[in-house]
């Protein structure tokens, strides 16, 4: 159980930023953020991060009939968030394969780390949900950015 | 703001019973149960009703080219429910029209009530959403309940 | 099931609004905004109202003991909303009561009425969930608004 | 990004099993199982695997002051769930520390592995966060457990 998101190596001043604020629904009664939803926060931020692309989900669904899957996960939680409390998503892809991207993601409070995680998301068919690879486009603008 | 499920007249002795765990993932940071979980308790249970009656959802759906979806719903809360009770929904069929079915539904713990509403669930085209009869099987399994 | 949201009377020139996305965790198999995520969403926008007035629900809860839970609602359901729609909620507060707010809601898609509703909020004592009397302070600033 | 509960060597003939039902509330508009609720699917089987031992979360919080939160978890996504399946979460406790457990825990589908994860689970304070040791009675009754 060792997370590739917590290696020094990572460069997170490229990330993207995503801002999450927590509400009600995101706690639970332990009085902090129930451990499944900083997957949606995280997700949230991929989505935002593919809108900076130009790339709509819902759009490649209708029209190349492809949609994005997590197929791995890797978390870590480091200090839990609270209600109102005022948080932001860092994303990074760190590598792109025929039918798969890999980010490192970490969910911050100011400058503390909440939780980090490395999330691999594969491009299936939507009705066999078989893997396929990435669109085209999809593939040369995430490309790019990893090149940078 | 007044709420037929509180009628004095709804027969809850003839009421489909479905039992509900409250965990984690259900509750907020009030130390109790979010109040848009209830209306997932409430759908798990109506679910479970049209289960006893074998109309299963997802087979509506790829058959009949047909789903419920809730158009109107009023729902009272009076008590607060925790973390680990043990509860239970009631649900009753209240009338049946060409294309909708109205519910009254109550979440227990015990004999005390913690919520109850009324649920009006349309059928409505898989794609078009628009209103929609009932799959004739329906119609007639769901009547014969509602003349018991 | 009549919902006042729906009266002529309701001035949503003076609605608060806030922005909201919709992403994957919102969404059912149905292709749609699953019912009970509306209220999530009138939820984050009863909240940055709220925030708007400077009042966090953290600090009173903190500070004086009380906390909001909605004791009433009311829900029309009229179009569904989708995966990447962009919408707005509105918030209108249309009473104050010694212990209690009621607040007329819409969620739109630009000039389209998705869900509307009329919701009931009561303070309450953290611990024993009875009902309290609003804060001078929230009252005041609340009254202010509702008079304007 | 590997996954300990995927070796051969985790005994899934010891696994606690705990019945799911698929809801409309666990899909998205995919069609599937949303991958964050997969979480709370695990999560409801710990908390069963719990109250097997007589060991109830309420409980420990109120009269010990501890809670479980999780702190790292790694997890595969294999087929997706979907609407109205019977699912059934495999749990397993693969190690013992002094302020935590770790559990194996996989999302069958008959005698299909839908998901499969590594969950490590830390006792903490309830108002600091900080790890805790685990009360002696539930460390002696899951250790029992761990060396059968």
């Amino acid at each position: 159980m060792s997370s590739p998101a917590s290696r020094p190596s990572t460069d997170w001043q490229q990330a993207h930023l995503w801002p999450i604020r927590v509400y009600y629904e995101d706690t639970d009664a332990g009085g902090v953020v129930f451990y499944a939803n900083y997957l949606k926060f995280m997700e949230r931020a991929r989505t935002e991060w593919l809108r900076t692309l130009k790339i709509n989900q819902q759009h490649l669904s209708l029209t190349q009939g492809v949609m994005f899957v997590v197929s791995q996960l890797d978390m870590q939680y480091k200090l839990p968030a609270r209600l109102d409390d005022a948080l932001s998503v860092e994303t990074v892809v760190t590598q792109v394969g025929r039918a798969s991207m890999t980010f490192a993601q970490r969910v911050m409070r100011h400058t503390a780390t909440l939780a980090l995680g490395d999330i691999r998301v594969g491009c299936v068919d939507i009705c066999s949900f078989k893997p396929t690879a990435l669109p085209a486009d999809v593939r040369t603008q995430v490309s790019l950015l990893t090149k940078r």
